[in-house]
């Protein structure tokens, strides 16, 4: 398999008789055991039910039968998804003794429906709660871009997998960030979809009420095919780019940002022809109550097993989640009355307003060993400050596209293109404008990392 | 007017000329001026206002005007309804400097758009934080059948003002059971509606996720066509009561009852042939969740005001709205989510039976000077433990019909009738046949409370 092929052309491949499914799922998990050793994007490999599902379409197409559409196609998942007969665990060693998972996550069930093979899970922070892939069980995802920077977290291991090529595309899910922040700083597409859209069934929790599941993919395509996959809808009509009016999110979303980022946001803009730029009433509550609602969710979940396992929790996660328990409830009711207020606010935005532009992170993947990010002139911690810009869009529970920008420096940076609840077809019809105009799409690794 | 006097024996005598509404309201305004001075129910009088719209009333007819079907009719609010140009105290001297009322609460809008005139706001415990009436600030509302007695609450100057024949209807709301135990207590119908079926608009809140609002009255047809205005709907055709699966509620709500109530209950189940019992799970924690629910979410509210003006506050209601803010998060998530769960066992249970029958409260009105109610065969708070089978109930927010009981002894006993989320045409019905077979209605007062 070349790198970045896409799922399309895996499909195709497979459909038309070129490669047998057997052989892209054993080349894959070739690459998987042999290239990721740098990267730490992968904790499991599935291979024998992997190779088995490839089996059984190549046995189908053997027999004459129609394909599915992704018939194939290899995909990993954030290990915080249910697979079938193995332990969900979630970043973590707490949930090991666990029984094996009785059946795949909802959206993996509708990927394996469509032929799609999960082949294996990938790595993230403990329980979902992190910007970095820095796990005290399962290592630290490094950025397929610069081995020694940030993959971005929760969801790293699989922006990590599908920016090295290793995979087509990937799931993940965003509570805060979490998918968005790792496609920024790998240099792939991402979405979060609307909060709810999507069901949730069989990935593990860590916040109720913020709590989306997505993915990554190395294509534009592959990104809308595989959302309307696990969305079990016809892909909708796509408005024209031109007919939707498109704002730059200003404010909040135009301070600390690294001037290759805001130059690539002047030629983005251009493009699209778009001149208007809006702002967010009180971002800095929004972000404030997407932190409060995350804590206080996520503590109420572990609380129990804190009570019991706390010395078997990552460092970096137990201490926030004991916080998050004690939270007076005032506090976290404060945050979720702002809540219905901002989104109030943001509802107005939305009957002047089509799509909004924003950035993703505020510059490239922050080093490894010196995880800081400027903020206000200041290095301050990156682990709590990467979601500077995907936290106020996690509370009103918008869609989000991240899109990678192209040629902007030797790192990814990414964006973020907005819509009103349920207006995926929006975000999907600009980021193909983007592409088209050569200003989006994945990046290419730079030769030292290729196999 | 003579002592329970009907809402549409009112309207009617209005309409046919026997009365004017002018003359009506001065009576009533005179009954409450000289006759509640024992019970004090009142808190303050609406007499300009009142006069104004019935003079309006009384020219309507003259011009030969077809008049709506509550014209004239007096009706008194809990002290927490906002009436325009009045500053809503909901019990407190906290709010007193607070500006006044832009205009009606929405079910008074209604209600006075059908022609009824609000001419009093009645007592409550501070802030609707109590079963008793008691109040610092306004005094205690007592039983108009026993003076020494509870009226019960928070809404128990709309209850005792019903059941002492001032005004047919009044409005309550009910978060832990503040319409239904006082109804009991003073032997009035009184409804609380399905959770989010009425508006709250300008009702002072609470606690968000349980407050409801609803009314008493002396005859069920009024309680009826009130709760229809304030819903702003067209009667719902009420099920035949004897087509109805109707189960008594055993475990929880078999325990802890005045023999007198369980005679009441046999009576009734054997005139409705009911002969199925049923059990809710989990009935502890159901009370403890709304217990929880309702001092978070109270405290929340309240926290701004408490760090400023503490000192006003009710001691009674202040320490739990202290406590309530800070009970930690996770325990309030933890109601919420063992609520979820409720529910949805209450769900089940409804697909095999349509209404429900429970006790009120354990029995008749406690004393004022001597205020415990008898929980496991020990004398507990009345206070604190009035809601034992009304704050299960609560938690799902299922509506309940709340059923004075006749011929059970010289002091009143309360039923709770239960039907599943916007059923409550199903409670009217079987409420209908057990006033026909006599079991319910208004409890007379004894003679010598009569005016």
């Amino acid at each position: 398999m070349t790198r970045f092929s896409s799922a399309h052309a895996i499909a195709e491949a497979i459909r038309s008789g070129k490669k047998s499914a057997v052989s892209i799922i054993q080349e894959t998990l070739n690459t998987l055991r042999t290239q990721d050793h740098g990267i730490q994007s992968v904790t499991h490999l599935f291979a024998d039910e992997a190779l088995l599902q490839a089996q059984k379409i190549d046995a189908m197409r053997q027999a004459g039968q129609t394909l599915p559409p992704l018939a194939g196609v290899p995909f990993g998942v954030k290990d915080l998804f249910d697979i079938a007969g193995h332990v969900t665990t979630a970043g973590s060693v707490v949930l090991r003794n666990m029984p094996p998972a009785q059946k795949d996550a909802a959206i993996v069930q509708r990927l394996k429906v469509a032929g799609a093979i999960p082949v294996a899970t990938l790595n993230m922070d403990e329980f979902a709660y992190g910007f970095a892939t820095v796990n005290a069980h399962y290592g630290t995802t490094h950025n397929p871009h610069d081995l020694a920077r940030m993959a971005g977290g929760s969801s790293g291991g699989s922006a990590a997998a599908v920016a090295a090529g290793f995979l087509p595309f990937a799931l993940g899910s965003d509570t805060n960030g979490s998918i968005r922040i790792p496609a920024s700083l790998c240099g792939v597409w991402g979405i979060k979809p609307t909060f709810g859209r999507l069901p949730r069934a069989g990935a593990y929790p860590f916040s109720a009420s913020l709590d989306v599941v997505g993915s990554f993919a190395s294509s534009l395509d592959d990104l809308i095919t595989t959302f309307y996959v696990m969305d079990g809808s016809t892909p909708a009509p796509e408005p024209a780019a031109d007919t939707l009016r498109i704002s730059r999110l200003g404010g909040w979303f135009a301070s600390n940002l690294a001037p290759a980022l805001v130059a690539a946001l002047d030629r983005v803009c251009a493009s699209l022809q778009t001149t208007s730029t809006v702002e967010l009433p009180e971002v800095a509550s929004a972000r404030a109550a997407s932190f409060l609602i995350t804590a206080a969710e996520g503590g109420n979940l572990h609380l129990p097993r804190l009570c019991k396992q706390a010395a078997e929790y990552d460092p970096a996660t137990r201490d926030r989640l004991i916080a998050g328990a004690l939270l007076p409830s005032s506090t976290y009711l404060q945050a979720q009355r702002f809540r219905n207020w901002f989104r109030e606010k943001i509802h107005e935005l939305f009957q002047k307003t089509d799509v909004l532009i924003a950035p993703a992170v505020m510059g490239e993947a922050p080093l490894l060993d010196q995880p800081t990010v400027m903020v206000d002139g200041k290095p301050v911690s990156a682990r709590a400050n990467l979601g500077l810009f995907t936290q106020p869009l996690s509370l009103p529970g918008l869609p989000v596209l991240c899109l990678p920008l192209k040629n902007t420096g030797s790192l990814p940076l990414g964006l973020q293109l907005v819509a009103a609840p349920g207006q995926e077809a929006a975000l999907f019809s600009v980021a193909r404008a983007l592409k088209k105009s050569g200003l989006a799409g994945c990046v290419s690794l730079p030769e030292k990392e290729m196999a």
